[in-house]
């Protein structure tokens, strides 16, 4: 066995931490044989039903489980920190504003981003959920001092997923047999879902598909799964969420398959001609522990026109918060 | 890839499920090359919900989850089963006795029993999770026709990784240090944790820990450790729960290591002097599929008389829900 890594969870008596701490716990993220120290953080007034999910992470008995930091002191959850799920996010409240909305959560991810560049390893691999993710992510970074972009992404992976299901079920084959979908822009309802590259058991998607089901059906409906999943369910997705981010952090990680990739939100540099900081989902491929845009697709005026949405909607939730971004 | 398998679930639109799920959809129960189906079974109020659920296991994308039905019907969720975890169980109501409980219940699985017997495979193997767990399991059993005793087997998994985790804690070693804990008679505060066979590090347990400890703290606690879970989070057990059915049912299928063994109730036929048809849990092992009690283990007045105390619990609970145990 080696030695035990130091996974830091944020929003640690949530939702989507509940369905997401018992699979780490269990080896779901880094295998049957990787010990892992769970650094769980909330806010004060979430410590005491925290205590009950630590209680049961106990009563599990997992092997890989060293042991259990429940705190509401970002310097203490992400101290030594090789791996950050930042999952806690205050939700959309009766009569908030998005500039609101933006601010608050903006205002917790400086401090976390500037715990995370304090106390957490130089390697960190830090995965923003909490929303708005692209647009925290953002704060979290500019916040981490001694902190690189690559330190960074936010989570970009459920919506590609559900691009990916929505697809082999239309076209009658399974989720493996569906490859290079991308997800383009901000995890929201601007994102643009692409299938200009996609493939189907080796043929072209939009081979396969009528145009209008593509744009007038396929499109609008992964852009608002989320609400129709808290339509059908009561209770805004969960146990997809956390699926999704342990799936991100894997492939991080352990790499992505040579002939695929999937999607993720990093500051592209200029890729693809996007503003260059923004944190903006692209198709992402892993090797080495380190995301790489996958560079030199075709991107046709359709395309284009939809990347520049979602581009906007980012650079106006940027200025929002400019105030928070440390040059 | 083999062939899929068919994995039943009921209760699906629950907490424990919700857990429970989409562990077994990522690969946690059965490894990661066996596809499965997934036949989930609700009431019919909670279909809608439960639907809000499929979307969920859809939007993952899992590779191993070849179809999911979602029906009320217990004849179609049963239909060729190869698995089965009978979690839904009504919870206590407000006003409602003891004895109310476990005839509704027995409602429930008598009508459950019968549809396995009908149209799951012969080999089947149905772990019961829904509260009163042993005595559902025995009217299960006892309308299942042409199903046998080692189809079928109740859970008290949670409450022996429980009582291994306090173990540990209490001597400081880990939990795969600690061997040979025995949970005794039924899923509920009568239950037994047995520690005179135990070992931590290879040393007798009791040895290592003082005899008041032992009877004054640490049996109540491992008995009542629900409530101070449900004390501690506002909702009772969900994750640990769905983790221990996993564990339980995965120990059954692939066995369990050769010098240890774990806690799991099914008809013992006599062992230890106990009634031979009550659903009583035993130390068990498992290879090749199968249950085997551990015997021979040498018990003393001290364990009799906690043995008889949680036996006579369930003879009453059996002797409560009499008229639907056909003969």
């Amino acid at each position: 066995m080696s030695t035990p890594v130091n996974v830091a969870v944020t929003g640690a008596a949530g939702q989507i931490t509940y369905a997401l701490l018992f699979r780490i716990a269990a080896g779901d993220f880094l295998g049957p044989d990787q010990p892992i120290n769970l650094h769980l953080l909330e806010i004060p007034e979430a410590l005491d039903s925290l205590r009950g999910v630590v209680m049961e992470l106990e009563d599990c008995a997992f092997p890989l489980l060293r042991s259990v930091v429940a705190t509401s002191d970002p310097r203490v959850a992400f101290a030594g920190a090789d791996y950050a799920f930042l999952v806690g996010a205050r939700p959309r409240g009766p009569g908030m504003e998005r500039k609101d909305l933006l601010q608050i959560n903006a205002g917790i991810f400086a401090v976390q981003g500037q715990a995370l560049g304090e106390v957490a390893k130089p390697g960190v691999k830090a995965l923003v959920v909490g929303n708005p993710a692209n647009t925290n992510a953002l704060i979290a970074l500019h916040n981490a001092r001694s902190l690189e972009p690559c330190n960074f992404s936010a989570m970009t992976r459920l919506d590609h997923s559900r691009a990916v299901s929505l697809l082999a079920q239309h076209c009658g084959a399974r989720v493996d047999e569906v490859r290079r979908v991308a997800i383009w822009g901000n995890h929201s309802t601007t994102q643009y879902p692409d299938l200009h590259h996609a493939e189907v058991r080796g043929r072209q998607a939009l081979e396969l598909v009528a145009p209008e089901w593509y744009e007038e059906d396929y499109i609008p409906t992964v852009q608002q799964r989320g609400a129709a999943v808290i339509q059908a369910r009561g209770k805004s997705s969960a146990a997809s969420a956390a699926n999704a981010a342990i799936s991100h952090l894997r492939d991080w990680v352990y790499g992505t398959p040579q002939d695929d990739w999937t999607s993720a939100a990093l500051p592209g540099a200029g890729a693809y001609g996007i503003a260059p900081d923004i944190f903006y989902s692209y198709p992402v491929a892993s090797a080495g522990g380190a995301w790489r845009i996958v560079e030199g697709l075709d991107i046709d005026e359709f395309s284009r026109e939809r990347m520049r949405i979602t581009e906007r909607e980012l650079l106006e939730e940027r200025d929002t918060v400019r105030a928070l971004l440390p040059d």
